[in-house]
């Protein structure tokens, strides 16, 4: 499956660098791998990216989610906290001779075929030997095999020793800030926290271009529910939709391919172990759909206990099949739980639970111990501390039992009298509890879906490329071209560019070689429509607009242009909007 | 000026905590200076700034203007030949007693008053030994001043020596994509590339909160343009209209406040060196009105040559009136000249110049050597060579005027006859010129934009406190408020909340306490819009609308408010919308 038709990636990125959509950064120093620039298209692509994930997860469901924003730096004690100084590494072996690093378990993979995700460095090592594997550029003798940290260090003002790291997941600004933004939101549950940002990851040797780079953009959010009540409000309304999943006891078995699952289904049977993250990856679904990527093209893959990052109670990825690479990650769905709040209260000190009110406060019947003091310490004089004491940390349904049975209780070797003792049954009324709540977690990595976006849209027609990115992400909406390329007619198409662009569309003015030359050229930036100002236009002020995808032609007023490209970018077919041209 | 009403920093610092706006990072572990995070209304508030700010400068500057996306994290050498690495320090002294770090400029101009940017660390030094200036906060002796260097520091990769900075601009990223930028955008001059991103700056002691902060983002564009035809081609169209500016020569002469002048005399008198820095000037000028900064409230100062920056002709800050901290930089404007492409073209041996092609080819005439070298070797022996790279050096006309005038010509001691040496005229023709643009940068920080937005927007009213943010750029558009919390009203103002959702609005919906008290929560939030859910809904299907900044109402129809409340955020009257109700 993988490396089928690995030349479309190629002619993507051939496409991307001389186009204008993305190119190796540092490219005039020579390139730093896992470094990525993003072009004029390239931007406009991922700025609608963005704009789709927030319309589908943020302002669909602002009754649910909020946006913020924290730092990219943080001080060492968070990323102890959230465990990342200890468990964010890869396992990396240098080669003894050329001394070129090379992440451990990947080698061993590419080179004898073995898995090694998640082993730990000594195993690695072992089958390295046992294997007789060896550097795979110079042939040299490996080293030991140790565990790399992916968090890219510095340090935070003038003092040395205030440490500070970039993340690597935006996730811990929701969970530092959760309590505020709880509160600022009038202290609801469920509540999602979403951020899109950038996020570093050190990676030891990254090579596979846009899939995997060392600073990217991650839009993902943190959604905090009670756990004694986490039943999805909203899972009845897609009970029935179907969603692929290859569940982690099917993996372990050597199965590869996903089943074919009802969400709801998928809830019941313990398959995902909680409704809201079956809603959240019914979403994600979706969103993949919207960037071009058909159901069958995507699935959820269940991590093994062994794969999960160490926060992880159950985790999914949704993968989508690529050309060159197979299947890759697009997203990750982690059942959180309540390791980080709890992580960073215990780190912090900070309350981070939060109390939810009962509908009626509850009566709760509570055993009390009461001691009579001053008979009490007349019998045990300086004993008398350490019998309270015993005594406070007994169970007291059995104290009060033992005194009931016996008339007395043996504490610290002495024997005390039910006079000195007695355990009374009081009423408590709780107003509400206070708890964790735990977290789900969808993420998705930006600039890949910029990759997939294109790999899904490459159409080749005759000699022509076409980009058929969805209309409403297209970088640029239309192309406004002039017949020819002086005179009244390019003063025209002046005029209904500036109008156009006025109006709120991307759009693009090109007057130079051939009307075919320059179809051309916008199909393969993904231009959706193509306005041409003619002989006619200039007698009866109408157009001509061509579809990128079908290469129809209408003819349309220019007084209904703009509302009839509306209609055209929001997906209506060309021939309901105007009048054929016959080609 | 300054410190004037300083409490109402205060009170926009405590709502930014209390409503969700903004609070300092990593508050439960004490927190970090210089970072602040965003919180949900905070994040609105931002990207409507940021999008107000692509509409003006990018979108309605498409035919020039383009966005790209580069990297945080750089190899060393970037900022080497940035001069970063090099220049962009800060002084700093410690106190040797407490060990405290302060920033030695602004130290010596807190306690004794004497300005001391820009200044040698040597100099600070002796003025601090000169006054006695001791640590403000203990009293102890102070150190030696040096220079600290504010780029965050890191290391990319498992490879020790591979070191990489944070970036504190963005623009480094746009002079290394310059070229794959001007080719796929088909060799047009000018043009701007412009970026919206994270940067980070070590600075030493950040205090003013969101003003001045350790990362944050910036909105900045590199303008390139051919410094042979360097015209702006609209300058004719804002001719007229009034910038207010401080001329660094009035500066020198202890000017503090600015003149008005016409923006293009301001070019014509070389007051402002490029006229499209002038262009751009005018459009931040614009920009700020747009966040709610009327124009008296905002200047162009221009920096000393001490206060520039290293790579800076001239600059211009765009100063705006803050109640606490006097007139504050929102924006610099940059004249780089050929600096950063020129540093780059240097540091990576890559040709970075433009080549424009001429209308028609040029013929230049050339003056040409022409040696009679079987002769001259005979004369000269082993000197010919020293002759030969002589006469190459000379100035060829000067060359032929001695010849012919005296007809020889003496080099090296030599008298070499017009027999050897010839000097002929030839064409050449030239096709077009290599050049290096030149490049005028406007730059935006704009989380204090955030601030000086809510800062101009803060109003009191009685006891209530609204936030009259314009009304395009208030995070939360609609607030949806059905008079009683139970029953029908709730189910109609649930329907509603959801239709105007749907329609793209930023809704809140609101049904707990007084509607006076949900008035109020709304104008704190800065909603511009509340509409209310009454009996006579029920009744006739028309609700309320009440304007935020004046209180009053009216009643629609609900099947025109999408419609009216669209009118009402882009700038139109409630009294042209809808029928008064009566107060």
């Amino acid at each position: 499956m993988a490396y089928k038709e690995a030349d479309v990636t190629d002619k993507i990125y051939e496409l991307g660098k001389r186009r204008g959509f993305f190119w190796p950064s540092y490219e005039i120093y020579g390139g730093v791998a896992g470094f990525y620039d993003l072009g004029p298209y390239g931007v406009m692509l991922k700025n609608n990216i963005v704009a789709k994930w927030k319309r589908r997860f943020i302002y669909e469901h602002q009754d649910l989610i909020v946006e913020i924003e924290t730092p990219v730096i943080g001080p060492e004690k968070v990323f102890v906290a959230s465990g990342h100084v200890e468990s964010f590494t890869d396992p990396i072996v240098e080669c003894l001779k050329c001394k070129r690093m090379f992440r451990a378990d990947q080698l061993l993979e590419e080179a004898v075929g073995v898995k090694a995700e998640g082993l730990p460095p000594k195993e690695i090592e072992e089958i390295i030997r046992e294997k007789g594997v060896r550097c795979p550029v110079c042939g040299g003798e490996l080293g030991e095999v140790r565990l790399f940290n992916l968090l890219f260090k510095t340090q935070i003002g003038p003092y040395t020793g205030s440490t500070g790291y970039l993340r690597p997941e935006t996730a811990q600004g929701m969970f530092l800030a959760f309590k505020r933004v709880f509160q600022a939101m009038r202290e609801k549950l469920p509540i999602g926290i979403a951020q899109v940002g950038r996020v570093a990851r050190n990676e030891i040797s990254p090579r596979q271009g846009m899939i995997r780079m060392r600073e990217f953009t991650i839009m993902e959010f943190e959604f905090f529910f009670d756990p004694e009540n986490p039943e999805c409000d909203r899972l009845d309304s897609i009970y029935d939709e179907k969603i692929r999943v290859l569940p982690a006891s099917e993996k372990a078995r050597g199965e590869e391919k996903p089943i074919e699952v009802r969400v709801g289904e998928a809830v019941e049977e313990g398959i995902i172990s909680t409704s809201w993250m079956a809603y959240w990856m019914w979403v994600s679904r979706k969103f993949l759909e919207d960037l071009g990527v058909p159901s069958t093209k995507q699935f959820f893959e269940e991590k093994l206990p062994e794969e999960r990052a160490h926060y992880s109670r159950q985790t999914f990825d949704q993968l989508v099949e690529t050309s060159r690479w197979g299947w890759i990650e697009v997203s990750g769905h982690a059942y959180r739980g309540d390791y980080d709040l709890s992580r960073h209260m215990e780190y912090s000190g900070e309350d981070l639970r939060v109390f939810k009110k009962y509908e009626k406060p509850v009566i709760q019947k509570k055993l009390e111990v009461k001691l009579n003091k001053a008979l009490l310490g007349r019998m045990l004089r300086e004993k008398m501390k350490d019998v309270e004491n015993a005594l406070m940390k007994m169970d007291l349904s059995a104290l009060k039992d033992e005194i009931e049975r016996k008339g007395y209780v043996e504490v610290c070797g002495i024997k005390v009298p039910k006079e000195c003792v007695s355990i009374v049954e009081k009423e408590v009324k709780l107003t509400g509890r206070r708890f964790i709540p735990h977290v789900v977690e969808p993420s998705f990595g930006c600039e890949r879906l910029v990759y997939i976006t294109l790999e899904y849209a490459y159409r080749v027609k005759g000699d022509r490329v076409i980009l058929s990115i969805p209309r409403d992400l297209a970088p640029v909406k239309v192309a406004v071209l002039p017949l020819l390329s002086k005179g009244e007619m390019v003063d025209k198409a002046r005029a209904i560019y500036r109008d156009l662009m006025k109006a709120g569309f991307t759009v693009m003015f090109d007057s130079s070689g051939s009307i075919g030359r320059r179809y051309a050229r916008a199909d393969e930036l993904g231009i959706p429509a193509s306005v041409t100002i003619d002989y006619r236009t200039l007698e009866d002020n109408t157009v001509t607009i061509r579809d990128r995808d079908s290469w129809k032609q209408v003819r349309v007023p220019v007084s209904d242009l703009e509302k009839v490209l509306r209609d055209f970018i929001n997906g209506k077919s060309l021939e309901e909007l105007g009048e054929p041209v016959q080609g």
